[in-house]
């Protein structure tokens, strides 16, 4: 599938990514579903690595992102199993067996408990997973890891994508320097609450686990749940990040603080990075669109808002068809249910004013606006008036890519 | 632009519309934005006519919709104006100057107060409306009015649209027979709550507007709000119900009552034909999709199941590509906040079931599923498993042909 597709036009390379201390990291084609491409990928991590987590909301997960929230109640990991081609989401029973058997033969290669082996799976839902071609490729897979990897791990875990996300990031904690690596996969079934998609970060540095916790929750929240495809949230949603704790820097308090101001940033840059890889390789993409919505009653607000524009397939057709019609984007505003008056609203794209105060802007020039949305990357600020919260969102466009890939994924 | 678009293959035959007595209406070509079509519809009743709306929920509503909350307060109506081509939505101070001017000049023409003529446009958003050219067209469209154009109407209206939408019955009311005309425009822009659209219903039944009203609310919910196409909310969502009073039956009481059962049946059936006609003329749509959701927790439950279902753009283009992906439905009813326990939900096809309690039903056949999914009406029902609340819903597939009408709509 993913062969046939041509790269998103929006694509980034993939950076260099340098080793983490204590990731080892490795793939192999197991056959789960693709023929001929590496579709299980697998981490091992030393004792005494820490496990943070955000899954998707939605209320019918799969079993691997249900084993994830068993297990990061400790805290604690050695290992990351991934597959990519069967989500293993409504296997029922059957599910649940695949996590169990995977995780444990994980674990005895690992030396390790079944709970401190985390999983994931992305693909077709519905269909029962053939675990024993994990557990058959493991061994292999285990004798193969190494540190240098990494680029081999962000094309494993795709599926739809149609280039690799990756980034990189140094961070200060004290005197010592750390590095941050994050992969991702997802380019459908992207939403809040978790933009689709697997993500998989790993530091060498030391954090506990509660503060590594909060670190990535708030990571998160401005970068992958804001980017959206297509407004609908997957069963298999997934952000891990992982301290293997091999790098010498002051230790780091039970309550974080200001030493991980640093790494906060840097962590946060990692996210967004992938977060919008991700929106570039949304399903059928050719132009990248960032929503800034300012001047709402709250953040809050503001951030309903910008993503009622993102998940507008009005506003999207007509950014495919670059036509910047701010009248389907005081549509979605209106739709937002949020407090919204239509005499205050102003809407600009590529930085010019096209409506303000409820009406056409007087003598208003299109030529810059058609110029702008020739481009690959669209930018849509819409002021609310009102008051002075604000937020971004991300998306793209609509186009018939996205009816072809989506029109025939089981075929 | 409609002229391009090819006639839905779901289209209906425009049922024969008889007259209804007091109603006379008629269509002229304003050139308002569409050359060589009529584009300005008018129709006229008489005194004593009463009335009853419905609205969008947008927050940023159309000028003709503010107009017709505020008018619809005194509940008497003696004509309604509309135009295609142009929403008169977000238009400002200039938007509402058309609305009132068009009013007067209708009033002029039909002896009446402003507050008793209704208003409606459909078409582009946010550019001002010409309305000099309506208020030139009205005296001429006004001295054309008879009680046979109902067809010309329901062309009239049309923007997208691919082909015209009417129904018709009959009910009785004690021993009398009165009828019921509806027409509707609507193909994208549709989604609750209002499913977009106008409609503009007429009876000759004699019926006080706090009665009317109830009764076209209670049609409304199960059929234009039942009704999605691209999620996306209208700003100009109307639904009109005009009672001439002509008809001679019994006097209808201040609270309705047992005397209007049959009023009320036929036109929920006159309100279920014109939404299902809108489903089947949604922007590219090949296939119109029912969905039943049973076994919620409550009615309202099973109905934000249904339409989260009815809304996934994952779900529509599987349909699209005639995969009964059972898979992407589950997704849906998770994505829909609603309680569900995905180890109790069942999902069938076409009256096969193909999931059920949690899994794929073991040797369960594809083929009848495949069959049915190549049709032009597909059937999905979900079973929650939790309780006795149940909901239908409609829309359409999400085809090549939705990208290519909004793409390009205003070019």
């Amino acid at each position: 599938m993913a062969g046939k597709i041509p790269v998103s036009p929006l694509a980034l390379p993939l950076p260099a990514l340098p080793a983490i201390k204590g990731v080892t990291l490795g793939v192999i084609a197991a056959g789960i579903r693709y023929k001929g491409r590496a579709d299980l990928t697998m981490m091992e991590f030393p004792a005494g690595t820490t496990a943070a987590g955000v899954y998707t909301r939605n209320l019918c997960p799969g079993a691997p992102v249900e084993w994830c929230r068993e297990a990061l109640k400790h805290g604690k990991a050695r290992g990351l199993v991934v597959n990519a081609g069967n989500a293993n989401v409504f296997t029922g029973k059957a599910g649940r067996e695949a996590t169990q058997a995977t995780a444990e033969a994980a674990a005895k290669l690992l030396g390790c408990k079944p709970r401190e082996v985390f999983l994931a799976s992305t693909g077709v839902i519905g269909e029962t997973l053939p675990h024993e071609r994990l557990t058959a490729a493991l061994p292999a897979l285990h004798t193969s890891l190494g540190d240098t990897a990494w680029a081999d791990a962000a094309r494993g875990i795709m599926t739809t994508d149609t280039f690799p996300k990756a980034s990189t990031r140094m961070a200060r904690i004290g005197d010592a320097v750390v590095t941050i690596n994050g992969i991702a996969k997802g380019s459908g079934m992207i939403a809040p609450d978790m933009a689709t998609m697997l993500s998989f970060i790993a530091t060498d540095a030391k954090i506990p686990a509660p503060v590594l916790q909060k670190l990535l929750t708030k990571a998160v929240n401005p970068s992958f749940n804001c980017v959206t495809v297509d407004s609908d949230t997957s069963t298999s949603d997934t952000v891990m990040l992982f301290a293997t704790g091999q790098a010498k820097h002051p230790r780091v308090p039970a309550e974080g603080g200001a030493m991980l101001k640093d790494f906060a940033r840097a962590l946060n840059e990692v996210c967004m990075d992938l977060a919008l890889m991700v929106a570039r390789d949304g399903e059928g993409a050719q132009k990248l669109v960032r929503i800034d919505v300012t001047g709402a009653v709250s953040a809050k607000s503001a951030h309903r808002i910008a993503m009622a524009i993102a998940n507008s397939p009005l506003v999207k057709t007509a950014i495919a068809g670059e036509d910047a019609n701010w009248g389907r984007i005081v549509m979605a505003v209106g739709k937002a249910g949020e407090p919204a008056d239509r005499d205050k609203l102003s809407v600009a794209v590529g930085g010019t004013w096209m409506a303000k105060d409820g009406g056409v802007v007087p003598g208003y020039d299109e030529t810059p606006v058609v110029a702008h949305m020739k481009g690959r990357e669209v930018e849509i600020t819409v002021d609310i008036g009102l008051g002075r919260g604000k937020a971004t969102a991300w998306t793209c466009d609509l186009t018939h890519g996205y009816i072809d890939i989506n029109g025939s994924y089981r075929s």
